[in-house]
């Protein structure tokens, strides 16, 4: 994905990293790469460093200066605390810290919340969210459904090959998994409430079902995905599934299996969740993609 | 696809059918097969005939007590008449011959023009247009790319197998066509302007450009699908393409090519038309399921 | 399939080419490429002719002090022809033309006559038949496998998406039509003899048949693909097949389909012959990456 | 896989099975599902038993009056005991053991030793073996595959989607996970010695190398399979790999990677080893086709 935007030059930026995990490593060795100057604290620091990175212990020496902000995807907590696991204190980026970023200054980053908003805006400091960006979302698709691939591998006693797998629901993630599994040679059963996504599964190569389906469905099944943000496997639809049956469930919470239930009919279910942080090298270099074409974007406009 | 609604009771109703050509064919054949009475005039009519549907000569008698009409996708000609290219005489649908239909009564189709709309309207007709159905266009995809394949393969010296293509677009038809390049083994670029878009065509495999790198990817290119509603395929594209290089347009008049620049060049250009009618037999059972859905739900509203 | 053998000079090398069609242009090219001094005649010869190649009407100015001659691969008539369908007057390869070769001489051709092995035993000229070369046969296979993607896809009435699809045979080109339907959306049944071979296309994703479940299976079927060079398909499997059923037999003469039985039932046949000059280019490509081994394991061999 | 063969009568059948893991379970079940009597012994025993399986204590009293015994694939260990990890105690078919059963009786198994091989040429019993056999080889090889990338991706930091990926080997297992590679999205790099399989590995869409330039290759690779049972990957190659590349060596002891040397260069390496028992329902499936296959074959020549 090396697509470039002309007109932009890199070497004249400085931009400060604060929190993450894995992924901003390679966050942080792209942005490097460019010729930029960048300044990074808050996510584990490797053994022997990132080329052309600097490793500060103060968020604001981090900040000072800097023209751009990334802070990491997973948002903010209820605290203020940027997402940052392995870092030795919370880091809150509050107005002092970020008064010190050069004007006109950009943050780049998931989500803010109220408080973050309030600074910005005070300091006029522009806030660019990219947590709800479809592109972003495919890119780190792949990612997500290895992971999903890893767990149904090892959680089952068959193949995924001439499996009867069914997944519920057919957007970003529903959809790609369903071609996934089609090339690893399983029988695919899609349920989906609309038309047009069960046209699309159709033409993937699924079979496919209304809603009401799934309750006739469930016994011939193997593995069960489900990927709706609603409770959609209830009681009634796993009190039918064989004994054998594995079900995945990869809806954030408060997810979309009765899991009281699964446990009481001793249904084999797994709550697959924060398959975006496996393979960080991928997904960092997705990300920064994504960061890039804000960053250029923002530097074409002041232009 | 097999799914069915409950509480529909098809064997009382009368369903007319006027216009058309090979589609409407099973189009009939599925309808009488949900055991309505099933008339029709217009479409090119098998020498075996279809079973259980009735071939009248008059499209009043068609009409006479029927619920339900059924007018082709292509839609109607300046002049007012149905798309019927076998029809000894014109089907113009005016207000007589709507009148006979037993109310309230709706006409299911392609798209009605202005006179027919009026006409609908004074006699409390319903009409339901399916042309820009997501669905709908998602079920003829494969045919449509089918067709494609069939004229690649026969205009070139060369398999589609490790040849360099490129598709550019990646709506509906553009992002099927990529994944079946992808599957028959050809290197697939994908040139879009939506960074979504390129994401979704990167996860679906391909390599991905801006619209402004086509210019310098052309001279790469074995072939050249193009699929997006405006002139973007001009003569600074076609001057680099290879001399053995096959372009194919699959874009409605005025189509995406400069064509008189292709001409000039002597590149070899398709403009691949009307692939919706190849394969009446899958297309027309998909239109069927577009139209099965919309009875249904008629007969379950005015329960 | 840039593979590279070291210590081979080709610039000090005359290469005769006589006879073949459209393959020859781009083998002819690709040896010239190699810095090869080339001379052809008895193939159709391109308006602008061919970089490096040069174009001579006697066959035996052609041969004059090559090291190298290059047959075409469907061999000879029976009146001892090379196969040259374009050529004014026929090219015999007798003994005064093979003379003028420069010794230790080579020809490497699809397969020689008793005529041939006889001149060059005693001229002592070596001969390399590759008609029956596995490595050869698979390179081809794309291209044999997109012409019958074309003639399924013009003859038939519905798509090759979700049809119902036979391929009887599981060799080199049955295995590969198998993989290449289902890739294409088909449900694909394969019939075939040995317990090994059934196992591969059950992993490929198909279902499996003896070949005496194939007169059951008939009735289901779409379309049905014959690649075992046997009269397979007799009178008691077209009779059960569908009215709208395609037959594709792909096996050489006599074939292995009833004709005669089919047509009297009325059943659409279509015999696939000489699919293996489609993609001139692709194919000339590969038999070039064959005989190119061969001449460097040769020199080597002379080192 | 249901094909039957006529004129086999199974319930007349005893069959013995001594030994094995969680695959004798589902050979069993279908065993006895076939309506035959089945006793077993040695192998773990599931919680709720197995429908229609006696479950013994002495494996004399499993084989009494049995007219087939089954042994587990793995073959006997060095002392004449069957594979039995969860036995109380090793089971040794000695002479007195194999005399109870009903002549002429036949032992399906792996592979026998000497001394199986003189008791049952004794006592006139057929050995069966089926360790070789390439369809029972082909059935495992989705099993194999799935837990090879599972172990991929749970070892690496990216995707295997976009990952240069170089599988060494193109035999059964080689030639599969090419397949599953390209399907998921890899770049694929096959490196064997036989023009044959490089031309198999180009039709399935790899890129193609010798043996030899397998070190120019390794720095661009992020996995690389070894599936080549030889000393294939020393240090001349692990010292040209990336710092975060994969080897994966799925090659029985004493495999084909150089692992003192790819300890010492740090190069993470994973010997992939025991993966035919994950999936042990379909690997037990597919074994029992096989044995099934077998035993009618051997009933029908005894008719």
């Amino acid at each position: 994905m090396t697509v470039k935007t002309p007109g932009v030059s890199w070497v004249t930026l400085t931009i400060g990293m604060l929190g993450g995990d894995e992924r901003e490593q390679e966050i942080a060795r792209l942005a490097a790469a460019t010729g930029a100057e960048v300044r990074a604290c808050g996510f584990p620091w490797p053994e022997h460093g990132i080329p052309g990175v600097q490793h500060l212990a103060d968020p604001v020496a981090v900040l000072k200066g800097a023209k751009f902000a990334l802070f990491p995807v997973p948002g903010i907590s209820a605290d203020g605390a940027l997402f940052a696991p392995k870092s030795p204190a919370p880091i809150v980026p509050d107005r002092s810290m970020l008064a010190v970023m050069k004007q006109p200054a950009h943050i780049i980053l998931g989500w803010a919340d109220d408080k973050l908003k309030t600074h910005a805006a005070d300091l006029s400091i522009q806030l660019h969210e990219y947590e709800w960006d479809r592109g972003m979302m495919l890119r780190r698709a792949p990612t997500i459904i290895e992971g999903l691939l890893k767990i149904a591998i090892e959680n089952t006693v068959i193949t995924i090959h001439k499996a009867q797998v069914c997944v519920v629901g057919h957007g970003t993630i529903g959809s790609l998994l369903t071609r996934y599994l089609i090339a690893l040679g399983a029988m695919v059963h899609v349920v989906a409430r609309s038309p047009d996504r069960r046209a699309a599964a159709y033409v993937s190569g699924a079979e496919i079902h209304l809603l009401e389906e799934l309750e006739d469905l469930a016994p011939e099944l193997d593995i069960l995905f489900s990927t709706v943000p609603a409770r959609i496997v209830g009681e009634n639809i796993l009190a039918r599934l064989r004994k054998a049956a594995l079900v995945l469930d990869i809806v954030a919470p408060p997810g979309s299996v009765d899991r009281e239930a699964a446990k009481k009919l001793g249904v084999k279910t797994v709550w697959a969740r924060g398959l975006g942080s496996r393979a960080p090298v991928t997904v960092g270099a997705s990300q920064w993609e994504g960061i890039r074409e804000r960053v250029e974007k923002i530097i074409q406009a002041e232009l």
